[in-house]
């Protein structure tokens, strides 16, 4: 059996082309453009990739953006001045902090400084809470983007046996609440899980955010389960490629690592998966191509959301 | 095989002795005794065995309590202007509003009311959020006294299957959560699972919060399972009696039957547990007796954490 490739830029450009049509009306109704603003502190240079996606996307889209880089240097009162004003800005919806913070800054401080209502990224403890209560909230956008991959690909979640493996605050823990709110039966498996490959065999729908290349093997996996790839790990080692990619895709491979020192590589092993899954998402260009999309959807939500309750 | 019956009233008492202490200590430093606030609205016959069990204990263990019983005519706004007094209140560290509530107030509105601070029940999304995101925080008062039965009967959590049958956010969810912290691989099972019997069978540690009376059987318990009966059901038909009971057992609970209208029972049918399980609690005098205990322990401990950050 050869597994169905979920890709994510066809999720993410549907997506987008549904808030591109949103943010038109609220521009209609309200006058305005959705705001999002970024934050960015110091020169991570991952970051620095992100950030620019995350605000190139938004202006795609016709939404207003702003990106507040801050030299590293800052304090974290400073940093909760700066989010202070944002929340007190009432042009700005959304307000994103790009993690990780340089160290000496309280990432915990800070994230639960930002108004839980333009807090597009869910991370505010209210918007956690209000996520594992039920309630309509501002969701951590990775976990959104993996139900939507799954409501679009028509694949069924209720009465399901979804495992997934890793405990994450941004990830492992909202894909939980998700799922559940899907009505799976919902299994959290994670480092310290006994038998791993016995736990998640029994998944119909198998997530895997570990952060560890190419963990999840055709041991883990129940023949024509869904299996989720959520990690982004680099491979800069070429004797393993012959274990994980297929044949045509081992040259191309090589040559990044050649080139550029490394390739990326989920958390599955994607030759496994592609032998054992009815379907899988490939790395790169599965779950992560979502989260912008998600982050976007987020923005729009929290102006909406904001607007009705002034 | 007998199963080993973990009473709740050794826990229960043990809990409190421990509360009393750290009562009287607080006092030591701090000049005055915690204090919580019972909110009761209206009638509710069961709400008032529950507030006055609630008042007594802490009375007993040295703390202040105060008892607002205001009749059900009262409006949502004016409950909302009660807490509102109660949480800027600083001789009040709990606040606790006993459900249900009348039909007619928001009951949403009324928990989202209560200071988190002072949410000693647990149930304000910001302590929801804190838990599922791994800080301190006031925890639910019935799964927060499963995890104590649990250490305090000296179970092993850590790498176990633990599986939680019902989602309900006052137990289900945050069972899970305190499980998960405990390094347990943790399902949450519900109305929509399929088969079962086959999801609970996996349980090293089964937790039961579906509120239906000996719904989980033989066929759901794994042989040697820590079995957990949250549910406290109302059994009203002696024809049932001899399902569920052991000889010994039955004419005590006919007699309850003739002479109240009902005798109480779990979620576990509890003849099937003391055959199959190696530990569980019974009902009447499990999970129940420790609600209550934990409720006192978060109102030091909402005390202590209010004053530390004054």
């Amino acid at each position: 059996m050869a597994a169905k490739i979920l890709s994510g830029k066809d999720f993410a450009d549907a997506i987008n082309a549904e808030t591109r049509v949103e943010i038109e009306r609220f521009r209609e109704v309200h006058g305005r453009s959705p705001a999002l603003t970024v934050v960015r502190v110091g020169n991570d240079p991952a970051s620095d990739v992100y950030v620019n996606k995350k605000v190139k996307t938004a202006g795609e889209l016709g939404m207003i953006s702003h990106h507040h880089h801050v030299a590293d240097t800052i304090t974290t009162d400073e940093l909760l001045q700066l989010i202070a004003s944002l929340n007190d800005n009432p042009q700005v919806d959304g307000i994103l902090v790009q993690l990780p913070l340089p160290k000496g800054i309280d990432e915990r401080v800070v994230l639960e400084s930002i108004d839980a209502k333009k807090d597009v990224d869910g991370f505010h403890p209210v918007n956690a809470g209000n996520l594992w209560l039920g309630h309509e909230t501002l969701v951590p956008c990775t976990p959104a983007g993996v139900i939507e991959i799954l409501k679009r690909a028509g694949i069924e979640i209720a009465g399901r046996e979804a495992v997934i493996v890793g405990r994450s605050n941004i990830v492992g823990k909202p894909m939980a609440a998700l799922l559940l709110t899907e009505n799976a039966t919902v299994t959290l498996a994670h480092s310290r899980t006994n038998d791993l490959a016995s736990v998640t065999r029994r998944a119909d729908i198998l997530v895997a955010a570990v952060g560890r290349a190419a963990f999840i093997t055709t041991e883990h996996i129940k023949e024509g389960a869904v299996v989720i790839d959520v990690g982004i790990n680099r491979l800069e080692d070429n004797s393993l490629l012959s274990d994980v990619f297929s044949d045509d895709e081992i040259e191309k491979r090589a040559a990044a690592i050649n080139s550029r020192g490394f390739t990326l590589i989920g958390d599955v092993n994607p030759r496994d998966a592609a032998e054992k899954a009815s379907h899988f998402t490939p790395v790169p260009g599965g779950v992560g191509l979502l989260t912008v999309a998600m982050l976007m959807k987020n923005t729009v939500t929290a102006a909406k959301l904001r607007i009705q309750n002034l």
